[in-house]
């Protein structure tokens, strides 16, 4: 909300405020139904003290549009024009509650909106630093674009033909042989994993995966009536001893990994481990999901190869996105699978947006062709790894002895554990009111409690520097109160 | 696939198949269980006799890779490396099986595969015609974009701002009181619907339609198992004294109505009939999903104003979108909802694709900004009127006593009675043979088989005047010889 009340004017500023909520009202803005912000928040939001928002509330609800209850929540529950209407104008509220598809987490929720709060400092987001997106760059390739001849019309079912080409060009260096019509370019590689829920998987199904996980932050898999079994993690990643066992007892359909850089542990797979892995699955006759965004994202060596370049038997789905090294807001990702299994998700993504935007296509495909990709990539990994021993020499200052971690050799993500009683919710508030944001570990694994997922690529140095001693003081200070 | 054989080498020809589909096989591309293509599609595909196929296929299956069916389809049962692994590997054709999603109707399945063969001449295609969209203006956006500061990163969840802010302003001149609080950008009107289903809607709700409708060639509400509940029009649309009667009957959740150039039928709904519409709605607490791709798209006069432009009650959900208008390759729509609903709707978006392209948001943004977006839509609406006007003209010079039709005033459609027999289906197939592609009536309503939908949004001039004679010519053909 943008709107504030005019000072100057002559119109009692609570008139004014009473004026504004009415008008949002009789549009449907705030439709019956609909709970409105707290005294404090609109007090926040329009610069005035919170007496004068009671005033104006009290006001409305004395003219039967609005009514508080006793947790101090207020409620929208008639507009001036119900009044001539012959029937309740719908309950939108319940409409929202009776949808299918789960809600966010409320602490992603709480962090989706917080992240586009200016000056706030963002230490566990998983995306590179606007200043490492490449927007100089990409003024290249809108130059390129406009030399070419450009068709504006509705994609493949599959994607983009040259697209998918520059893909197979650039799995080939992963030593992963496709082509084209195994590939399914999609709108980042979370919207593959959708597909692929709603393409593949019965309602019941169970999907193992490593515990914590990213998929646990996001609804993809439960809102379609499925369940996430979270198998153990050592340092080399899922225990690959267990899968047997975890796929029998819950007659697992597949599996989702995430080998290279882990997100939120940043654990990197290591060659052996992976064979191992691709040996249990093939016993186990049990496909996977090889997700491998962060691929891209290593400081010293690469990682080995991805597990779909020793995939014999097809086992593999494998999801790619140029999210992470290149830019989130292209929204570009592809699945390599075997052709019916690319159909079938084709079909689907048909019905469900009829392709990706043809523009982030083509300008996907003239980064790739022009080899701007690797060289920007190659220069991501040198920002990130230095951003990555900042922040640990940073957590070596402050959060000795009272947390421990481990070393990522790539990707975003180092994930902390506090060795001292900090209730989370409580650090999240007082970070928040200080200005930081965090990701909780919860988000992850609802036993991770007294973790942190930290991510060094969003957050500049300065940023990181004052961010990371700062919470070290609110971590010592909450758990000296709370002794 | 772009293989061929290579016609000059020493290795006979259907050796050099046999490896490269033995190859295809063991890069798991056709993975066990995949259904290759037919005996006669693979000749033509390799340029090669049929009898060469046949021989490459039966040394494949002689050697347990390959096995017939006797209604002559081949399956993939074995790979090479299978012989090795401890027990088969994943038969991903029972996974494809699986999923709950609706696959697309056979017939849009083979229209969504035939519309890339080049040379056909797509005479139902709801699309402009290359021709018409604006690449030239394209590249001018694309500078003005490579001037400005440019964000990479993912966007807010409703969209980007500046992009609603000028749907704002767009929706403000179809008299529509909006703010950007209560816009939420989408992939298309598609996606909105998808959304819509999947956040307001419990399983098992109905929903009323107009039948004919677009919504029926798609299964965005039934692959949650919602029902989609038909309500007979007239010339003037839905036919409004019914709705009561099935609002009750079925227990309707929502009605859905595309009022404005109504897909497939071409109708434009009169005013009375929007009053009586908004009235029987608000008497009876329905919620509307308005569906105005096509409102830009007049040739004469103006639509009647919105649905939405008249809802003190907030019954409308508002969906909009730039594919019809400007570029479906842009994938940019908006819904304009009560703001609890776009925050659920939000919500879930970020959970499907973290939001939309910011390529394309942020060319749509400009493209509003500028008065590209006016000055080009001023231009299509004469281009059109033009397509339709030929149309007709081509429909009164072949059609005349073999079908019927109405005149549409504005949008891409002319729905178009057949009324001698004729098979549908093997009228399409005729027409595919002689490189012409249709829509039939059927897509948008299972009793409707006896109608096509034709688009000359496409079509190029001569290809409408060619198509349309061809057409009539196979209907006579059929018609006679099924006497
Ligand atoms: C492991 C993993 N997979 C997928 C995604 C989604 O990425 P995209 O932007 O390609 O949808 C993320 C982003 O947070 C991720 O961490
Ligand atoms: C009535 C109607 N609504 C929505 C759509 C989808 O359009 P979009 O490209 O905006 O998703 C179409 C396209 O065919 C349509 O005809």
């Amino acid at each position: 909300m943008d709107w504030k009340p005019d000072f100057s004017s002559e119109t009692p500023l609570y008139i004014q405020i009473k004026d504004f909520i009415t008008n949002k009202i009789s549009l449907g803005e705030w439709a019956v139904g609909t709970k409105i912000p707290s005294q404090r928040a609109l007090a926040e939001l329009f610069n005035v003290n919170r007496s004068t928002v009671v005033s104006a509330l009290n006001d409305l609800m004395a003219e039967g549009l609005l009514e508080g209850n006793t947790k101090g929540g207020t409620k929208v529950i008639n507009n001036t024009w119900n009044l001539l209407a012959a029937s309740p104008p719908p309950d939108w509220s319940s409409y929202v509650q009776a949808g299918t598809y789960y809600p966010n987490q409320p602490a992603i929720q709480h962090i989706n909106r917080a992240e586009f709060q200016e000056g706030i400092i963002r230490l566990g987001t998983g995306e590179l630093s606007p200043d490492l997106l490449p927007s100089e760059q990409m003024k290249q390739i809108f130059e390129k674009l406009s030399a070419k001849p450009f068709s504006l019309g509705y994609e493949e079912p599959k994607g983009n033909r040259h697209l998918r080409e520059q893909v197979v060009e650039y799995l080939r260096d992963l030593h992963i042989q496709t082509s084209p019509s195994n590939i399914l370019i999609v709108s980042g590689a979370l919207q593959g994993l959708q597909l692929i829920s709603m393409g593949l998987l019965p309602r019941g199904a169970s999907i193992l995966l490593e515990k914590p996980s990213y998929l646990y932050s996001v609804h993809v898999f439960q809102s379609n009536a499925m369940k996430l079994i979270g198998v153990p993690m050592d340092v080399e990643g899922i225990q690959t001893s267990l899968i047997s066992r975890y796929k029998k007892g819950y007659n697992a359909s597949l599996l989702y990994t995430i080998p290279s850089f882990h997100n939120p542990t940043g654990c990197l797979m290591p060659e052996s481990r992976r064979q191992e892995l691709m040996k249990v699955c093939a016993d186990e006759g049990l496909p996977i999901i090889e997700d491998d965004v962060y691929r891209e994202l290593w400081f010293d060596d690469p990682p080995p190869l991805p597990l779909k370049a020793r995939d014999p038997n097809a086992l593999v789905l494998y999801l790619g996105s140029l999210s992470k090294s290149l830019s989130p807001g292209l929204r570009i990702g592809w699945v390599v699978a075997p052709e019916p299994v690319i159909e079938r998700l084709a079909d689907i993504k048909m019905q469900f947006d009829y392709g990706s935007s043809s523009l982030s296509q083509r300008a996907a495909a003239e980064w790739m062709e022009s080899g701007l990709y690797q060289q920007h990539v190659t220069q991501i990994r040198e920002h990130l790894k230095r951003k990555r021993d900042l922040t640990l020499q940073l957590l070596n200052t402050y959060f000795l002895g009272i947390a421990t971690w481990s070393v990522p050799s790539g990707g975003f993500y180092i994930w902390i554990r506090l060795t001292v009683d900090v209730p989370m919710q409580m650090l999240f508030d007082r970070a928040y009111k200080a200005g930081i944001l965090l990701n909780p570990g919860s988000i992850y694994d609802r036993n991770a409690g007294s973790f942190l997922r930290i991510s060094y690529a969003y957050a500049k140095m300065h940023e990181l520097e004052w961010g990371i001693s700062k919470l070290a003081d609110l971590v010592k200070e909450i758990s000296i109160s709370a002794v």
